[in-house]
């Protein structure tokens, strides 16, 4: 899904805005060559997106639009960290403001908070599933449409011959449709691209993303994703949903847009990194339980993806809104179909009923399934190689948005013509019973009364056909056709993947897998049948494919992702059974340890093209050697208590170093012993603190000025304006700046000596992004961040280091 | 369950095993009287569970004994924090041997190390798994011999009169079986008493409770809870699960086991509190999953409870650990019931399929759902306050052994009683279909092909009253039965909560709750029938007042327990369909919400009145105004980094102090300037340092000497032997002894300014035990334990302060 897009893209965007201040390099040594963008047209559009509260930004506008031409070939090697992605913060920043306000809130200040919190998610899981559902009655309406058009051509020229032109006309439909949806993303918002994961991934993770969150992004990726699914790709329209939703909650928990420029003056105290990641969480989970109506899926999948320190309070809420999401979906899809009240969709992909016989299965099952589980591990692996193989390439050759819309276009006419010929050369007539669930049945060559099985398949939107696999009757697909089918929709899904189009994985693997999982049941059964003739009841056992179809769907979707409890229960919830519990965790257990073997997951490998910072759960096993001396970053550059502006001016305007975190320190007056750590603050606290002009030399003439507030940095969040952006007189410059009131006084800190395991819990169980190393004598001896930590990995031949670089 | 008797035991034998060094208090400036314990005969049975891995501890046991004698009353005020709880170390203690041992091990030995944790929690789930279905089969051998004499007395007695030799004869069974149970717990071991839920919470959140995780409380556990559901009494074999698995779990991981006195020598790796506690987290899931069949919810309520740091592989294994006990149960108890293969077993409560038009329900029946969930809360809140009064009773009253076996007694023979007299004067007659699903069905005064319906709700065991009351065709119960039983059964589950025999509270909950859950289905059934007669669909909807029972239940239970997401997880596993999530979720949210108003959850309240030092997930909303300065103890009790034994066996002994971490501070020689922090040791390191002797004068002489190893304190672990066991000749006093290596050489800090929540998010995210306050110089200026932390909770009044007490 449009990862090579995404890679562009980030790196292009990524390197606008740091030229706009917003995503500068942190650490030092390191040139930053200033990158510009490939597009030399569409600059005013860009705006849009990057309306800023402080006005002072749009100075610098033409500035940078200058400064936009080709872009330097991308480095894609993956053994590279960028320097451009910047870190959340997850700590609260405790100065002395923060917590004066928190001394004068009551403790009924504090429960209005909580409360606040609930509606919010409330809200987060209502707007979520309300777009879940605007897509799926728009794209099930144009996508009805398309189809109606497209079968009575196909029927009418069945007879006349000239079915040459059906074909055209079916692959100039999807042609345009994924046209309008190429043009959108690759040149109004690139981080559109794709399901949204891996970014909503790292977003959780606690990379700064630049764009990732934003309402433009969530209007270019509906439309998007609409155009995508309509067009007929190979793709679900469910992955989205996670990102779509995370956008929801991050506009609605900070309750101002600025996108539209509205600040609506509620929810202030939700203003920074803390706050807006816990509703992001709950914004992923209600994105999941919309697409899967899968409420403890989403729970966990945030958790999973996300969560570092796992509060009660915090998962009860995520749960709500992804009840509320599902709930609304729901509600607003039975009043669609014209039956209000039945809350029996719970999401846009439904497995439909597994009930009955057919859902039991026998202990001697069990190891078939975990052999399905292998196979679904490696056929995950050669779809992830061949993507990975795909992405560079596109990194390389197709990074311009029109050559992107191009190949998209490419894939829509080809996914058109392949599923044409497939349906076309099919001979496989069933017969169409009454009850049969067939939405558009193509008649084709076969005789009055049947329909041209391969066309269920394909002729069909994607989430369909994964039902009609999982319950057709035995017998409505014979296996030639599901090998035939498998095999095309592979390499198809496999090449969409990473187009420059809004469209997730998830539905394609599964479609791959209810295909080949079907082809299974229906050899078990023939061979069974075969050899125990009369064995009326063991037959019966096996009799049911749509049971292998499951299992082969799970296998295929966990050897691409590799999601583990997560997935078990999404994949449980949208089956509405929990009889499967077993065997799908055995599957998806079995598919990950394959899998992994050969290759990481789709989205590990996506996040890894990208060089983004990610922190795994724990420091690789073999690092116990190296301590926090050889990871820090030194020399760091010190503030003192009160400083001078122009220092401050000069350290935050050097861009061979662009720290973002600068620990204050205390020196004894007139001795020569070293300084002693006192405080840290941030870049942004700093812009603020020299836009707002708070000297103290001004506070001593301007008595009546008002004092600078917490509120001023909660207005100026999360896009603070760059240092050049502020102007400083060089009168002011001699002024001096009173820090103690503004700074962090107790950083987290750990001495030199300390392991990198050790660093690294402390680091990644706190959310941190800046840790102050000291010596046994509280001096400051350098600084940990992100970077530092992420650059250790476990490769082949052991503990690797990977290569600090500005992409 | 028995927590007036865990309170008493839980004191007393802490006492026991304070004297003998295994719980000492932490904190100085309290004095500790040695109480002793109650019991004077058991003296020589108590050894049992406390053999030592060190002959030296067996000759404080006189002494310890001849001190024996009558326990001081014990206090109960629910503001007291009680200091004889340790806290386990979540945190490594990362000294040199072990970075040394960490940095020897190859990638291959952390793979390895990694396949053993799984192999571990495979094993866990295999033998809860296998426990469960003991327990179950052996439940219902008996319970079914039980009924069946009962019934063929009452049946011989019904029409000859003289049913009060039935009832005599009912009582009796139950009062012997009972009493077993009660003498085996109430004696034996004490911590057995109740569901064990709350002790695991504790533990989990790191509070060390003496004897939970012991061999030989699981085999009382295990007798005890069988003995208490034949008898009858009004108890559940669920929770009992979550405790025994999580014994299990203790047992197995560290491969050893000190009640049967057998090192296996296998997974010394894992005999650290770090790895521990991991492993009981998976123990405590694998036991929900067996319980309720379960597998995600028991994954849930393991990170509910304990986790405070989520680690993706950590949870993967605790849910394989999970399924694996899930599908144990299932595969055995199929094998039973004489149908190999058949996995619909899941659990040991099973709420049987929910299946087919019944299940669905409509909008605006949610209202109504809504409404039931505050009942269940208000209901909850005076169960719960009524087992508080009940609990204090019994601390004040009933805490001797052999006056809670008489209680548990007297409990058995009133619950026999009131059933028997339930059923004499029912007379609700069904008719006794051919399907009908009754075990034990008593005609009594019924007609012939009928059958008293009370009895179906008394005369069974209570997983087998909860499922009739679920499933059972309308028209079943008349309400007054219903009523009836509900309060009945109300009273006597509450006043069973808190007796010494082993036994669970889910079950009678998820009873009461059914049972009112059900009246309220007829209720509406009939309400509507009469307002809107012909309306055939409306009436469908409202006919089936199983559903009904299943809000109930899920109402009732949140409402006494409190639990959150785990329980929604847990009642939706449990009828296997996914389609009441959110009637689920809402009933337990209006259930907590309602509850929370009134009073805590009934393990909450237990664990207060223990004044277990618990840590909850958050800091009081209003405590910024508190920073370390406050909180913390001080002065500390420091070691330099070369000591002398004589002050170090000193500082041990110090009956008044007791503290179990020690900085060890670096003093510049000849200079007046403070210390400066440079580790932390441990009590228990000290411990084997002195009993090995490794003294810098001794290591001089003594060339060939072995090296201390890693080995030596994981032989020790978890029972270091009591200072006074230890003998310090006055030669050695003189000696010094090196800290350096066996120190952790960066224990975690924070400044002294440092706000209270922040310290509390640092210390529970880490789960540590220490926390060393230091000056800007990095010298130390106090310590922060988890009882300074704990101290402080949000009362009525704003925020308060426990005291601190021996209790």
């Amino acid at each position: 899904m449009a990862n090579i897009t995404k890679k562009v893209s980030w790196s292009s965007r990524a390197d606008e805005s740091a030229a706009a201040g917003e995503a500068t390099p942190l650490l030092n040594g390191s040139e930053q060559p200033q990158h510009s963008r490939q597009l030399s047209g569409g600059g005013s559009i860009f705006q849009i997106g990057r309306l800023s509260t402080v006005d002072l930004e749009e100075e610098i506008t033409s500035e940078e639009d200058s400064l936009r031409g080709r872009p330097k070939e991308i480095p894609h090697n993956e053994k590279l960290l960028s320097l451009k992605y910047e870190s959340l913060d997850y700590d609260n920043i405790e100065n002395q403001l923060f917590l004066e306000e928190e001394r004068r809130m009551s403790y009924m200040g504090f429960r209005c908070l909580e409360i606040s919190r609930w509606v919010v998610c409330g809200l987060i899981g209502f707007l979520t599933g309300l777009i879940a559902c605007f897509i799926d009655i728009v794209v099930e309406q144009l996508a009805g449409i398309k189809y109606q058009v497209v079968k009575e051509n196909i029927e009418k020229f069945t007879e006349a011959g000239g079915l040459s032109i059906s074909l055209i006309l079916w692959a100039v439909l999807n042609f345009t449709f994924v046209m309008v949806g190429a043009i959108i993303v690759a040149f109004f918002e690139p981080i559109a691209a794709g399901s949204g994961i891996p970014q909503i991934k790292c977003y959780l993770n606690g990379v700064k993303i630049p764009r990732v969150v934003r309402l433009k992004t969530l209007v270019i990726k509906v439309c998007g994703v609409i155009c995508s699914v309509v067009g007929g790709l190979a793709v679900g329209k469910e992955g989205p949903m996670i990102h779509s939703g995370a956008v929801v909650a991050a506009g609605v928990s900070q309750g101002r847009s600025t996108s539209l420029k509205r600040d609506f003056k509620i929810f202030e105290y939700f203003r920074r990194d803390t706050e807006k990641r816990d509703f992001v969480s709950a914004g992923a989970a209600a994105g999941v339980s919309a697409a899967f109506g899968a409420p403890v899926g989403g729970v966990l999948f945030s958790l999973e993806e996300g969560a570092s320190f796992w509060n009660q309070m915090l998962t009860w809420r995520i749960f709500f809104a992804s009840m509320i999401s599902t709930f609304t979906l729901n509600f607003f899809l039975s009043i669609y179909h014209a039956n209000p009240g039945d809350l029996s969709n719970p999401g846009l992909i439904n497995f439909g009923r597994f009930e009955g016989d057919s859902v039991t299965y026998n202990l001697y099952e069990i190891p078939l399934f975990i052999a399905m589980g292998a196979i679904g591990g490696l056929l995950g692996a050669l779809f992830n190689v061949l993507n990975y193989w795909l992405t560079i390439f596109r990194i390389r050759y197709v990074h311009r948005p029109c050559l992107q819309v191009m190949e998209a276009m490419l894939v829509a006419a080809v996914t058109a013509t392949v599923s044409f010929t497939m349906i076309y050369f099919s001979n496989d007539c069933q017969p169409l019973g009454p009850e049969s669930t067939e939405e558009y049945p193509l008649q084709l060559f076969c005789a009055d009364g049947e329909y041209n099985s391969m066309a269920t398949a394909f002729f069909n939107t994607p989430e369909r056909s994964v039902r009609s696999l999982f319950h057709n009757q035995p017998g409505t697909y014979n296996p030639l056709t599901l090998g035939l089918f498998t095999l095309t929709y592979f390499f198809l899904a496999c090449w969409t993947y990473g187009l420059a189009v809004s469209a997730g994985v998830f539905i394609p693997s599964l479609l791959i897998g209810a295909a080949w999982g079907r082809l299974c049941g229906i050899l078990l059964a023939s061979i069974t049948s075969t050899s125990s003739v009369g064995a009326q009841h063991s037959s019966a056992i096996w009799a049911d494919p749509g049971k292998y179809a499951l299992i082969g769907a799970a296998a295929q979707l966990g050897g691409i992702v590799r999601m583990t409890l997560s997935l078990t229960v999404i994949m449980v919830e949208a089956t509405g059974n929990v009889t499967y519990g077993l065997p799908i965790m055995l599957v998806l257990m079995t598919a990950k340890i394959v899998g992994d073997y050969f290759e990481e997951g789709l989205y590990d490998i996506h996040i890894k093209l990208q060089s983004v910072p990610f922190l795994h759960w724990e420091a690789p096993a073999t690092s116990h050697w190296l301590t926090a001396r050889e990871v820090m970053s030194s020399p760091v550059t010190c503030l003192n208590r009160i400083e001078k502006v122009g220092t401050i001016v000069d350290i935050l305007s050097n861009t061979s170093t662009n720290h973002n975190g600068f620990p204050v320190v205390v020196q004894v007056p007139g001795s020569d012993e070293p300084a002693k750590l006192c405080g840290l603050i941030l870049r942004s606290q700093l812009i603020v603190l020299l836009k707002h002009k708070v000297f103290v030399e001004l506070a001593r003439s301007r008595l009546t000025r008002r004092k600078l507030q917490l509120k001023d940095f909660r207005d100026a969040y999360p896009r603070f304006p760059p240092i050049q952006s502020i102007h400083v007189s060089q009168d002011e410059r001699e002024c001096m700046m009173e820090l103690t009131e503004f700074m962090n006084p107790t950083p987290y800190t750990v001495p030199q000596e300390t392991s990198l395991p050790r660093v690294f819990k402390l680091f990644r169980a706190l959310g941190l992004r800046h840790l102050v190393v000291v010596d046994d004598e509280n001096r400051v001896v350098g600084l940990v961040t992100r970077k530092d930590l992420a650059r250790y990995h476990l490769g082949k031949h052991g503990l690797e280091e990977l290569q600090l670089a500005q992409t």
